[in-house]
């Protein structure tokens, strides 16, 4: 078995998975159209029932989602509120001009366009009663994009707060538990808002293990976390008022604010009775799509996890260490084989080069590879879209140092750096699948071919 | 299944796999004498052939493996020399020390014992006539505890010009070339002076992936390396005469020694016509063994890699990753399930706490498994001595977080002050064998209980 019979394989396993997570198709896959009424995996709506049906979608999906749910409903479809990151709105169809409200908007870093669509999207549900239906289409990137700071609190002042929370070393999950409380539709608050609405939520996940409560702040989903834990949090990093964490902009009145918080609606909650969550897309779906398509191609395989996190340089050097394991032992299963696993991984930025996690990955993955036979690993985001580059991510094989010291490249200096784009771009071996359209994390697949006798 | 019965599981779990490289059961399983013959694996040696038969031994299981072999040859044994490190040659039996001379000596740092003992075996191997054996008994730390430099260099000087090189950024590889040029031992060398006896060497390895011509810097295995390569390397690291490197200590003469090297012999040498090598005790063999127990337990298992390397705190997010995927997909294997593998990993000190590699690669993972039930992780250093404590790994599970809060620890801070002993130690998570007499590396075992219905 070659590389190069290694590499069309994992070409075809990677358009395999990506398809799988397509949003449109994912849509499809869990919605479907009988007669008067809209059937979601085990739920059925009766449209007639409602008097009006409105989509409300934010996300980097959020167009796809939405034409393919609008297909479904046909004139059912009352009006909706599409909020997505700039350039993503393009596909949309004209047909709907006339009763979908289109925003793009700044994404990661919201901008006065993320509040206009959130407001948008906030007066929508708001609106809605009893004799509604409200279908939510969330996607990465949701988060931002519907950004509604609580009333008091401008976007300046919100943004100045994130910023001196983040500089002072607060975790992902504590950031989330403060902004939830900061928001008017993050936190289950959209569905407060929508109450007594009926609400349908498609999810397709961008979060590892898929917690809906995390996907885009969970604005549909009850939130565990209280003010309390807010300002415990706040106190934690020492972020009261006076403290003078917040003095770059933002003023007494914002830190005011922000200490007060608003309590999010908690489990339990009567706003969440009509509320339903399916998820339509995930990593795992992606994984399992590429397993099965490894499996078709001939190779023994093996969908390891989609938990994987961790630095992206050290994450390599355990998958390298399977890889060597399947070479020489079979462990955990013998070549061909194919290991699989997904997840997200982070890089701690030391140089000053260009290049994203699984680029990263790659690279560091080569290094620990060096002279391994047949062995080729492709470490690759979903969104096409791996760190500020465009390439989806890169692939490594046991001869990727030796081609590139042929090349007068020094794997060790573009570690060093950071700069695994150049790297990987002057060999040729970046993978550059556009934006996809979706986004699901990371995958990792790791192909052993069998040595010729 | 509660987290008391996968504590008692995985005790048992971590016996058997100790067991299994126990160095006297690793020598009895591979040598047996039959009536004048000893065998060895597939080898037949007839000791009245040979008019002498010696041991060198050295390494940290030198005691145990020594006893074992010289049991097998009884009066056949002519004498022999043993090298290991301070406190483990307390078990040699008496009925030996006419004929077997014992000496203790330094490691890692070796010092003046280093080199009385290895220049003792280089002498024993040097007398050895074409009609002896030479029985070579190699493990871990031999390296340091054979320590002969070539002739004109002294210890100090040795030790002076390898700190320089350590400083100056050369890889564990790079090391290894280097020193194998500056040694009468090393790299081949041993089995040039044992020339041309036959020679036999039984291993226990301590390196990742077994590869005979790094664990104890093999000293009777053909060194692919070269003197240029070892020139090229002080080159790139600026060690040339004059560069200044070695000024603390080294004077010119050393250091024109240390640019001069002597070869080593390389493979197809005739010094390794009768040179025969066998693995009597590795990773893998700890490995599957404890795979085997863990499948009579009643877990679904699987061994995933004895070639698992990286920075403690990330591989143990990348093993946490994997638990969870058991927990909620099954995936690889369904719980109950054990997942083990093997390799060694590495800290990057940045605080002043005392721990070692799998004492943080544990507490990193109680972090990551903060919340998930019945999940268990223990990372094991197989000789008993993790880092500089007298524990050999930890215990962690998804409670540890919260029991360790209610003790009043951080373990957050625990973490970034590289103070994982203190932290086990507190909570009673410590694992304690006392020194094992063995050394291949690590093992992780994660065993994931099947949640009641």
């Amino acid at each position: 078995m070659s590389i190069e019979s290694l590499r069309r394989d994992v070409d075809a396993i990677q358009h395999t998975a990506l398809a799988a997570v397509d949003p449109v198709l994912g849509v499809r896959r869990h919605v479907s159209r009988e007669h008067d009424r809209l059937i979601v995996d085990g739920l059925s709506f009766v449209l007639p029932d409602y008097d009006r049906v409105f989509i409300v979608a934010a996300g980097k999906a959020a167009v796809p989602m939405t034409l393919a749910t609008a297909e479904h409903l046909g004139d059912s479809l009352t009006c909706g509120v599409v909020v997505t990151k700039y350039g993503h709105g393009q596909t949309m169809d004209d047909q709907y001009s006339h009763h979908i409200d289109l925003f793009e908007a700044g994404h990661p870093v919201p901008d006065e366009n993320s509040v206009r669509g959130a407001q948008a999207v906030a007066d929508l549900a708001r609106g809605a009663t009893e004799r509604d239906l409200v279908i939510c289409l969330v996607s990465g990137g949701g988060s931002a994009l519907l950004t509604l700071p609580v009333s008091g609190l401008s976007l300046d002042e919100l943004q100045q707060l994130t910023d001196g929370l983040l500089r002072s070393g607060a975790t992902i999950n504590e950031m989330n538990t403060v902004r939830k409380h900061w928001s008017q539709i993050k936190g289950g608050n959209l569905a407060r808002l929508a109450h007594p609405a009926t609400v349908l939520t498609l999810i397709l996940s961008d979060v590892v293990g898929d917690p809906l409560e995390v996907i885009a702040s969970g604005p549909t989903v009850p939130d565990p976390t209280t003010v309390e834990d807010a300002r415990a949090i706040l106190a934690r990093y020492g972020l009261d008022r006076g403290s003078g964490v917040f003095d770059h902009g933002a003023n007494e009145r914002s830190v005011q604010r922000a200490w007060d918080f608003v309590e999010t609606p908690k489990p339990g909650d009567e706003v969440f009775e009509r509320v339903h969550h399916v998820l339509i897309g995930s990593n795992r779906l992606a994984a399992a799509a590429a397993a099965a398509e490894a499996h078709q191609l001939g190779y023994n395989t093996l969908l390891l996890s989609t938990y994987v996190e961790g630095e992206a340089r050290e994450v390599a050097r355990v998958a390298a260490g399977l890889a060597k394991g399947v070479r020489v032992h079979g462990d955990p299963i013998s070549p061909p084989a194919c290991l699989i696993w997904g997840g997200e991984t982070t890089v701690t930025v030391r140089g000053k080069g260009r290049g994203g996690r699984n680029q990263e990955l790659a690279l560091a993955a080569a290094l620990a590879l060096d002279g391994w036979p047949e062995v080729l690993l492709m470490a690759l985001a979903t969104d096409g879209t791996d760190g500020p580059t465009d390439a989806a991510g890169a692939i490594a094989t046991g001869e990727t140092v030796a081609q590139a010291r042929t090349l007068g490249l020094d794997p060790l200096a573009a570690l060093d750096s950071n700069d695994s784009y150049t790297f990987f771009d002057t060999l040729g071996d970046l993978i550059r699948t556009g934006p996809t359209g979706t986004n699901v994390n990371d995958l990792l697949f790791l192909l052993v071919g069998e040595r010729a006798a």
